[in-house]
């Protein structure tokens, strides 16, 4: 398949080109380099040395034997899409290209005008371009658990049946999402399914849990093939922050009383999720949702479990609550469908400590990179819309009675 | 009480200004009169001539015996809405200020953009002026009954009690929006409701039906206070369009097999409705949908109504129904919740025909002006993604049967 990547540069994009690379797929992607300005703005960079484009493209080149072509451009500009389209013709795109932090949604009006117009408008410019130039092409779209939030009820995918006052319906599922971020996730969702529905195109909406690890297989130790891994307090998610922690003997910091529930699944498994979506495609006219995650945790049973393995690395690290800096409920109901991508043959890791042990010892390779930006690991973005660094919780670390 | 109104110089915004004048309330507004552009886009013009601001002002002034202050100003740059709040600080917003239309959204690409970038921005903006400057203001925000779509259950206010697998939750009702600028209208409404919880603002997210009318009472026979009144095929609503339609003696033309029903509602119970909202505000941290409507029709019947009337008036019309270029459902359930209003005290007018009659007795005296457009009247935009006008179709007028 020709499979183009919107965000080739980034966590995910990266792994994906070469996952994809290794079965025989046939690559291009796309990407502006805007996650690395992200990055510096918030203070930090990538705890894993990254190459520049020029060199990851050369390292793919030699490891696979094939080009990736890829194209620097801003994927909100219309003329920019078209042109790839026009050019590489995909069966497919994986569109990883949005801006993914929620803390980056909050700081100002500025910062969540740009994130949720950046989001929109490159979805709205694949839509266009599939319906006039590709429109049996497969639109895989990056999506968030957090799309949903943290309702009392189970959490299907995407679709639930309802009967209300005697009647039936089979309608979308509520969305509660917690930040601009994840708002323009859901109207990025919205927007997807009218698409489908009005113009007969096909799309995969991933509901993904957070990710966590440093490497796929295929990297080997390439410096060139490495991704980034970020642990600032906008672009690093849990597991990795808690990693980085580990490695500079910093706490290990989850937010508020630490009993949020939420989907993780290692960096190998949403390579797995997102490459069986891409080969198992929905009929045309199909809009899907997937619910992507391997397994629901606490993020305090998480740190506790980083904390286990850092100590028999010889890492000994506590685990120390922060004031949480969002508004989320602490302690909640959450029990999520994720049947789906199971049916088409996901095989879960499950063995969480095992990969947590991987992304230590990478990471243990790291630690200046992380010492010297460790300012970061500290949040300072409030949802109230103060912008204060948060301060060490009294309290203990329990694990959530998940 | 000190009122903001966003769109001062559209169809709701230039009435409203004059309604709330009227019982004594302090009224400023800002456009950057894009109205006028997107109808000249379109082909057209207003039918009614309206005056440009100036005069508006001027008229205003004598009428009132008061200014209103205006702004021109673009509402999608932060630094306009954050001045306008410092100098102005108002109680109240009237957001009226988005694109209100589906077709001119469905164009193409660029015009997709636009619409939802345009009216999720200048949102955002009055989300963050009220934060940080007019914390207790009260955002009136114009959304639609487009926004739900044509359900097979009942819609409520906004939100439902569901259960599911055997656990109760009180969640927003999903929306099936039908039309791009529709979508950006649940996009907003999404972004206020989270704006309402994380921040403890106050809003009133109106779902309102489709409006008709050429005047309120208190615009009397001066050009200068005479709002506009579209006809085009992009920002034309059925009624208003029906009726130029019929001054004109061209056929009424329901799309489809048009036994479409919608929500509708006279332009002064539109006024009447707003104001009640204004004067009746939600607490603080509150946010609340209101379904905007006096009643729901099928768009067949309201053109034999008009039809009836305009003959009463010695105007010989035919019903005749056109090629539908959008894609909805011409034959389904709907069945809508509109008591808030009701509960507030909203008297409905319920004498459509009266009404109609009122509209085709102020158009008739434009005839020259809808005939100069009259080509503005069929639709060419199409939700296929084609421009093409539509046809009529052999198939005679029958009502729905409500």
């Amino acid at each position: 398949m020709r499979i183009f990547i919107a965000g080739v540069d980034g966590y995910l994009g990266w792994s994906l080109a070469q996952h994809l690379a290794a079965r025989g797929h046939e690559v291009a992607g796309a990407d502006v380099f805007l996650r690395r300005q992200w990055v510096e703005e918030m203070g930090s960079w990538s705890a894993v040395p990254i190459a520049d484009m020029k060199e990851r493209l050369q390292g793919f080149r030699q490891r696979h034997g094939r080009e990736l072509r890829f194209w620097e451009g801003d994927l909100r500009q219309y003329g920019v899409v078209e042109e790839i389209f026009k050019e590489f013709q995909p069966d497919a795109i994986a569109h990883l290209g949005e801006c993914p932090s929620a803390p980056y949604s909050m700081v100002d009006v500025h910062h969540t005008v740009f994130v949720q117009t950046n989001n929109i408008i490159s979805t709205l410019n694949f839509l266009y371009a599939m319906r006039d130039i590709r429109p049996e092409a497969h639109l895989l779209k990056l999506g968030t658990m957090g799309e949903y939030g943290t309702p009392p009820i189970d959490i299907p995918e995407g679709f639930f049946e309802v009967e209300f006052r005697g009647r039936r319906a089979h309608l979308s599922f509520p969305r509660q999402a917690g930040s601009w971020y994840h708002w323009s996730k859901v109207h990025g969702s919205n927007n997807i399914a009218f698409a489908c529905k009005i113009w007969g195109l096909r799309s995969t909406d991933v509901m993904q849990g957070v990710v966590f690890g440093t490497r796929i297989d295929e990297m080997e130790n390439d410096p060139r093939l490495l991704t980034r891994l970020d642990f600032d307090q906008a672009f690093g998610t849990v597991v990795n922050r808690y990693c980085c922690q580990a490695v500079i003997n910093h706490p290990l910091t989850p937010f508020g009383r630490g009993h949020q529930i939420r989907g993780f699944l290692p960096l190998r498994d949403s390579m797995q999720c997102l490459t069986l979506a891409l080969e198992n495609p929905p009929k045309v006219g199909e809009y899907r949702v997937f619910n992507q995650l391997e397994e629901t945790y606490g993020v305090t049973d998480l740190a506790l479990k980083v904390q286990k393995v850092a100590g028999q690395l010889g890492l000994d690290v506590e685990v120390q609550n922060l004031e949480n800096p969002r508004q989320e409920l602490e302690e909640h109901y959450y029990k999520v469908d994720h049947q789906h991508l199971l049916n088409l043959g996901y095989k879960p890791t499950h063995d969480v400590e095992a990969e947590m042990r991987i992304m230590l010892k990478d990471l243990m390779r790291c630690s200046d990179r992380i010492e010297a930006k460790k300012n970061a690991l500290i949040p300072d973005v409030r949802w109230d819309g103060t912008r204060k660094k948060v301060h060490f919780l009294e309290s203990v670390a329990v694990a959530a009675s998940v």
